[in-house]
């Protein structure tokens, strides 16, 4: 028996739009939050049963492949699936599907149950798994890690303070707003004349609101770009994203 | 003949609330932008078109009276009517009704053409309004107008850079997030146990990619705080908000 699937229409508006008319990445990620969010519901999983089991969902990585993201007005559909799981963690996938049904966007994440009275990773409750028929396996996909740094290279770094508005309902800060402090560090000229087609991150320690974390980037070569932000010494996140010239 | 109004439905998600679980200010701005850019469209107004007439659409006041903000799952409607409109101003009204048809916010608007050639506000074009039905008038509604910091009382500071996703379609920074930058300032306790009764904000001067504003906050008195965010000295905006304890 395989995973359901559910699917959802959202038409691309302005406001989830940088200045070339295209979707961000930031948005697609809330946009894939979302579609998960409203699997949960229709599956009976509201938020306040999740918490009663004592835990959270925490994603911990991303891999996104881009064909090509949609534009202003752009009609598409979003689609995920709760694979897989094992004891510590479930494989979930994302599409994001044009009105021709093309995938414009495929992603997939491996997320872990936090516990909320221990704050460490917990093995996912039977019961939450149930309502999606996940197939229960030995060993998940594996997502490509995120290269680390290369020192060799010129690192262009900048501050951002974690603000009000980027905490969610949960508490937590949206981790969509990751990929903002990440592209912010490459150049606007940069940005305007590359679209990203490969974006591996993985999260790796929670970062708070007042927290400065400083963002970092170094150029790998013409078409790849590798990322870590940093609140102190510690790395929250790393992240490498491959480019194509528009 | 009264302004033909325009209404779209809309259902709040997760991202578009703060720690609350309530729709933000500054989305609650985009969706009103939103519902606008959608009656243009209707009516025939393209971007292209507007952009023809050697003219773009400028905003200079809101004034948002505010019942209640939705919450995460509420689904609202979304309506606007461009009322009147003489030489210069435009009167632009905005409605967020809950789905048993109350107000939960209500807005109005003062908007202005700017010539994209002078950069200078231009007499606006016949044909921009003839579709909307607006009223040509004498006089127009008067706005308040926010108030200018008290200089007796204590400023919190903060600054923020103005990054490259803040930057629309147009090459402008959404308002939008203005509203960040203005809040922010205050404290996340403050947020947590206020809410926005009546925020009114006017734009002096336009913020660009790179520029460093620093958002200033007063509280003039326990429900009201007056807000000024400057580039370098030159004010870019002023707003005055009232609150109320949640």
């Amino acid at each position: 028996m395989s995973a359901k699937a559910y699917t959802e229409p959202h038409r691309i508006v302005y406001y989830e739009a940088d200045e070339t008319g295209q979707l961000t990445v930031a948005t697609l990620i809330d946009l894939f939050v979302l579609v998960s969010d409203d699997q949960n519901i229709e599956l009976g999983m509201f938020a306040d049963m999740i918490h009663g089991l004592g835990v959270g969902w925490v994603v911990t990585q991303y891999h996104l492949q881009l064909t090509r993201l949609p534009h202003i007005g752009e009609r598409v559909t979003l689609k995920t699936r709760a694979t897989s799981y094992n004891r510590y963690f479930a494989y979930r996938e994302y599409w994001l599907l044009a009105e021709n049904g093309d995938t414009l966007v495929y992603g997939d994440s491996i997320w872990v149950t936090m516990s909320y009275a221990t704050r460490k990773i917990a093995t996912i409750p039977a019961e939450l798994m149930a309502p999606y028929q996940s197939e229960e396996v030995k060993r998940l996909p594996r997502l490509p890690r995120p290269q680390r740094l290369d020192t060799t290279k010129t690192q262009v770094t900048k501050p951002y303070r974690v603000r009000y508005f980027d905490i969610d309902n949960n508490g937590h800060v949206n981790n969509a707003h990751y990929f903002d402090w990440l592209f912010d560090t490459l150049s606007a000229d940069f940005l305007r004349t590359h679209r990203p087609v490969d974006v591996q991150i993985r999260f790796e320690n929670e970062v708070q609101y007042g927290h400065e974390v400083i963002s970092a980037a170094v150029q790998a070569d013409a078409t790849t770009t590798q990322h870590q932000i940093k609140v102190g010494s510690t790395i929250a996140a790393i992240a490498t994203v491959s480019w194509q010239a528009r």
